[in-house]
């Protein structure tokens, strides 16, 4: 009997995966849940979902559900979700932090049967026009807290991500939280934080944009991120954030001093150290 | 008669240039002038210029003089140049600051045969061997100051840069390092204080990188750039950058304002209006 994959949230995240678990045949039916009417319209035209139901009967239905909501929903979701599958069934959350998702259901009797995940994809779109096939193709996929569910649970997760191509890789939630901090969460803020200076300027200055070029759409394209997922992130990732934004003020507030008092070799120093990222970066 | 050009300072911008001056045939011959050694090397094994030469020999023997070196160079470089040519000979420098270069010249009698341009093509590597056809194709290169250059000098160059299909735009040089200030160089502090928070954090977490992803590397891509050329147009631009860096630190302070009282009204009202850059990336 094939399995029912069940997908709260029609978002690019969970468009992708339905798109590819069942084109893959990993699955044989997509049921869907998503609450904007246009949302739900564009998944069923473009075949990301076999059919849009209720929440009710998603959870009913569904062998595993995955719950792909902004996490500030997902935190509140996932222990209803809990609250009433049966023995069978699996849960698997999708976002992108995790403290507070395991922390919300750490005493749950069904806590075994939910496995937290990050699939670390995405773009700067979102909604399910934005899905794609392929998008977790070789990118890194984080178990969270996966020692507290239950072994068979963790198995046919990887299995499930295994589909998608993903690279696996099991971590704390806390400490998931921490690195997401400043490999990403930070990302987001700077460029929301240069499309505000430039676009401020802008009033002044009617042509500022015309000579930004590739440099700076590259630095600023995350400011395109949507609110629903970034605002509950954010917060939910408060105190990381708070410790990776000060360290990053004062590493901007250095550059600030070097260059007001004309200190070339600071400035080299500071440029040549921020260099050695090159061992990071392709 | 064919037009001899000199390139003084094989780099990046320098060696693209020649590259497609001479393969498009706009120009005869190419002396570059390299004080590296290794990127002497580099530039005539690559094709890029038909002779390595000295300083004097190219500034003797070229109709048109690129200067091409880092812009603390060219600041001083540039006065020289003019100090040595002769009435029909042209001078061009493609620094990304425009104002202290301007200033320096101001006054200088060759002045009308000085014409100030900054091609805006790149790539985060730099020296010869980054150099390719093509860069600056269907990019913009700005004319500085140019009602002080003589007509005939400013029709030579548009000439020169439209082989090089880069749509021109004129502005003052005061105007330029503004806009720079704002699209180009804050972009660069932003990703060089990105990579400096995270190799700073893995000091203690040696594997923070290993959840990097598309969004981090593209925040941080500018990091790579060269201190050789990032430092003096820092130093040169500090007015504009004291300023930019300043309402770009209040942004960031109001992100974490929001993030650390929870306001997640005021994080939502922050994202959409950085969203509006959607208005100006593709």
């Amino acid at each position: 009997m094939q399995v029912t994959l069940g997908v709260i949230g029609l978002g690019l995240i969970g468009g992708s995966l339905a798109l590819d678990l069942k084109h893959r045949g990993y699955v044989g039916r997509v049921l869907g849940v998503e609450n904007n009417p246009g949302n739900a319209e564009t998944a069923l035209r473009m075949g990301l979902v076999d059919q849009v139901v209720s929440q009710e009967e998603c959870i009913g239905k569904a062998d595993i559900i995955v719950v792909a909501v902004p996490v500030g929903t997902a935190v509140k979701l996932i222990p209803a979700i809990l609250d009433k599958i049966g023995p069978r069934q699996l849960v698997i959350d999708v976002c992108s932090t995790k403290s507070q998702i395991c922390h919300a259901v750490k005493y749950h009797s069904r806590r075994p049967q939910f496995v937290s995940t990050h699939p670390m994809a995405g773009t700067e779109y979102s909604g399910p026009g934005a899905a794609q096939t392929g998008l977790f193709d070789g990118r890194a996929c984080i178990f969270a807290d996966a020692e507290q569910s239950a072994p068979q649970a963790v198995k046919a997760v990887e299995e499930l991500y295994r589909v998608l191509n993903m690279r696996l890789t099991f971590m704390n939630a806390d400490q998931h939280d921490v690195h997401t901090a400043y490999v990403s969460h930070i990302s987001h803020v700077t460029s929301f934080a240069l499309a505000l200076t430039v676009l401020e300027k802008e009033k002044d200055e009617k042509h500022i944009f015309d000579l930004a070029s590739g440099g700076f759409a590259s630095t600023v394209r995350l400011a395109k991120s949507n609110a629903d997922m970034w605002v509950p992130i954010l917060t939910q990732n408060r105190d990381n954030m708070l410790q990776v934004m000060d360290t990053y003020m004062k590493e901007i507030q250095q550059f600030r001093d070097a260059i007001a008092t004309f200190d070339e070799a600071r400035l080299r120093e500071l440029i040549t150290e921020a260099n050695k990222i090159k061992r990071i970066l392709k």
